[in-house]
């Protein structure tokens, strides 16, 4: 009973009988597959292919991203999916797919918390995908199910936790993890299964959070069936982090005006400027008044690596539930989401026995399962290639990478500063640096008009990634222009290049005959 | 500006100063980044040792699963773990992941809906990992967003629907298609953005599934907010399908208790069974309550693969929504599940404008944007191993790889039959043998305690990792046994052999003193 067609031990006297003649790879017809012991075998020239195909398309490409509309990208994604199959179609469509992408390990590729991932990590993650282990039973995932229960608690160990009270579970990112975290916070704070639609009248849900916080927070809301209006937002300081007295309004004007405070949100690194909620100020908030404290640290949670940097997430142990994601900073191809909870009994809203994955007999036969762990059923173990990482790198050795990334904004803050017709907007916390480009005639419609059409310039021309977004309460305008840093083997010389580019860009715009109407 | 630090265009009269020396893949220090033009590189001694260590630990466990209990393999993980950091983690840990799986290329790896992913899948996914494209915008994803696209155009046609009026998305699986068919069901019936609290009191929404149904339906009506007792069991017939003349009836009994049905759940291939509901008469009668029709065919899809099963899925195209799952029926590594809506107005609740992702100027000047297709924000193209995986081997031969898999099915049935000590449950429909060990004292209890301890003394002993599951209403007992057979490789013979196996296993489990308390 091996992956072998030759008579096993048991079945030595039975030759295979059957319509089908027998290859060393099993019936000829069937293409063959990733796992088994001949799967090394087969892979070998298909990954060939692909790395050749890769090298070509990122040489076609030339850059951070192919130059022209989207719409010319479309069309050839669309001959080539009209072509007739065959054995070409691997080489052919990654070649596509490497000159289609938008290339976060080229250095001028910096608009999103999109990081150019570890060849160690793609590496490691082969492996998963050839052995295709899911983790909702332990027969489907032995080693997976203990490795990613003894890598959680390291993770817990790393935010403050204790890896001995704590749980949790690797999610797709930072939404899935913020939903399972505010999931949670009803159940704890409403009930364990609580049918929303049966709630005593007046029983009004609320979530607060600031108004930096990611839109998955309402995202959340909405889905778990308390409606986007049930998010509170609280105003920010001027490092647009959550004002703790605002804070403070905020929940005494919630149970005034008859609701009912079920979590508070706090961001530990904002998606456009990293900045760090006063997380001890918040969980005081979150305790004085029964609610969860769910702490999205998505983006900051890769400061717990640096020694240098995780100062600034003191307080998070407080936290009943973290989002963290290694595919931000911790340089893992998406996804690495994390979700972790301070005490795993408060994990119990979601334990499920399924007849078919965890029986009970099982479970007392010593059979473990992580079913209860995740909104999902089918799961790959996305741990393991963090896994590798870690025992690879070790925490110093990301750290180090943390530490230039962040070393990098700080560079790109001075450069930015350096260059008149650039605006700085906050300094950057993390690895953002948030900036504009200053029309000269400044009307917060002329800025914001002229900034979105200055980055679709750059995108289009396949000069550079640069990201966009909207910042509150700060004129004039609100679109501003960002760089993501999440590159260690960036240069500053090649950020003060893009700077520069971005600079030359938007005096081109204004010298041609004004800022036309698309982009 | 692109990945080489050699002087672009740009930047020719800037050499790169700053702190750090520069060497050909970046400053010494930073390990390599598997994408960029130096990625491919970087990749190939690395992937040489995850083929090595595969093979390696494939042959150490030299059959489906390793043999001994899960704290054995535990054990390894954990002084695994323990290492010093290291460029030998990467072997380590394959070889250790290796070992420990349940591979689902072996034969004798029949439990789960677990498939042996093919090498060219695996292969193409290997790119997806090394460019890190993110579809929560286009400049994270260009020719990854215009896959996505026209890959789910081609699946809805595939079910039925017009694809240019249906939309969808990727999902992690089942699952999370079912949440998102049931989440839709609740906006479109209770209205867009719907606070469950608020509802106008008596107004208690229902949902209607066989007793069949996966068990993510209850967890998707928990997540909702409308709680696990929301959704209402409707009876199956003797083939495990839901009957239509009961669902009238829990329809109207629904209604007559102050119940809104919001939704009908009809599942085309249940988990353990492969059983497919009536679908004409679902559609038929969900729209004469005014509920969304969502089908799960996560197990049952890849039927539409084959001409000789598809007719099973007569009436697929009436749905709402659909769940899909081609790491099933469709040979892909986990996740490949697919969502989709027969009319894309539908999903217009799940739309949000992000600042940072899609601006609308942005929109206006032709970037298209994929944010309001999923629930979640970062998400790897899962559709590209799907489409290199259909433009490799066509429909066709997939298709045969199904027909093969529903072969070996009714094989494995005959041999049950032909098997005294074992009985069959139902017919195949799928894939699936459903059958238990039948003991000399054949009471509910012994029979139930017998299977369960049969099933995991094959696990321990490394011989052969089979499914147990529980079926509603077939006496004697509840337990019973299940090959899930999604190996096109596997010969009918080797499938006799599994079951002779269990049948011998079985007696000797009767002849030792009696069933012991622990399998």
């Amino acid at each position: 009973m091996t992956g072998a067609p030759e008579p096993g031990p048991e079945g030595g006297a039975t030759p295979p009988p059957g319509p089908r003649p027998q290859g060393p790879d099993g019936p000829p017809g069937y293409p063959p597959a990733a796992g088994g012991t001949a799967g090394p075998a087969a892979l070998l020239p298909l990954l060939r292919q692909v790395l050749e195909a890769l090298a070509a398309g990122a040489a076609r490409r030339g850059g951070p991203i192919p130059a022209g509309p989207p719409a010319a990208v479309a069309e050839q994604v669309r001959e080539a999916l009209a072509a007739a199959p065959g054995p070409d179609a691997l080489a052919r469509l990654v070649e596509l797919l490497a000159y289609g992408s938008a290339d976060p390990a080229d250095p001028a590729c910096a608009a999103h918390l999109h990081c150019p991932p570890l060849a160690v990590a793609v590496a490691a993650d082969l492996a998963v995908d050839a052995l295709n282990p899911s983790q909702d039973s332990w027969d489907q995932a032995p080693a997976a199910t203990a490795l990613e229960t003894a890598l959680l608690a390291e993770l817990a160990a790393l935010a403050g936790y204790d890896p001995a009270r704590s749980a949790g579970v690797f999610t797709s990112g930072g939404t899935e993890s913020n939903l399972m975290g505010l999931l949670l916070a009803r159940e704890a704070v409403l009930g364990a299964g609580v049918a929303l639609d049966g709630l005593p009248s007046g029983v009004r849900p609320r979530i607060l959070a600031s108004e930096a916080a990611h839109f998955s927070v309402q995202r959340a809301a909405a889905v778990l069936g308390l409606g986007e209006r049930a998010v509170r937002a609280v105003p920010v300081d001027r490092a647009l982090r959550m004002d703790p007295a605002a804070l403070a309004a905020e929940l005494a004007a919630t149970v005034r005006e008859g609701g009912r405070p079920i979590a508070v949100v706090a961001t530990a690194g904002t998606t456009d400027t990293g900045a760090v909620d006063p997380l001890p100020e918040a969980a005081e908030l979150a305790a004085r008044y029964g609610a969860w404290l769910h702490v999205d640290a998505a983006y900051g949670g890769g400061a717990l690596l640096s020694d240098r940097l995780a100062p600034l997430l003191t307080g998070i142990a407080a936290a009943d539930s973290l989002s963290l994601d290694w595919h931000k900073l911790g340089w893992q191809p998406v996804p690495a989401g994390v979700f972790l909870v301070r005490r795993a009994e408060t994990y119990a809203p979601l334990a499920r026995r399924a007849v078919y994955l965890n029986p009970a007999d099982d479970e007392e036969a010593g059979y473990p399962s992580l079913l209860g762990r995740s909104l999902r059923t089918t799961r790959r173990p996305d741990a393991f290639k963090l896994a590798v990482t870690l025992r690879t790198l070790g925490r110093e050795g990301l750290g180090r990478m943390v530490d230039a990334c962040h070393d990098l904004a700080r560079a790109a803050a001075e450069a930015v500063r350096a260059e008149p017709a650039l605006e700085l907007a906050t300094e950057p916390q993390l690895t953002t640096v948030v900036f504009r480009y200053r029309p000269r005639t400044d009307a917060p419609a002329a800025s914001d008009r002229l900034n979105g059409e200055l980055r679709r310039a750059l995108l289009r021309s396949g000069r550079a990634v640069i990201g966009r977004t909207e910042l509150p309460g700060t004129g004039p305008g609100r679109v501003r222009l960002k760089l993501t840093l999440l590159n260690p083997r960036t240069t500053p010389a090649q950020v003060a290049r893009i700077l520069a580019e971005t600079a030359r860009e938007g005096r081109r715009l204004e010298e041609s005959d004004g800022p036309s109407g698309r982009g």
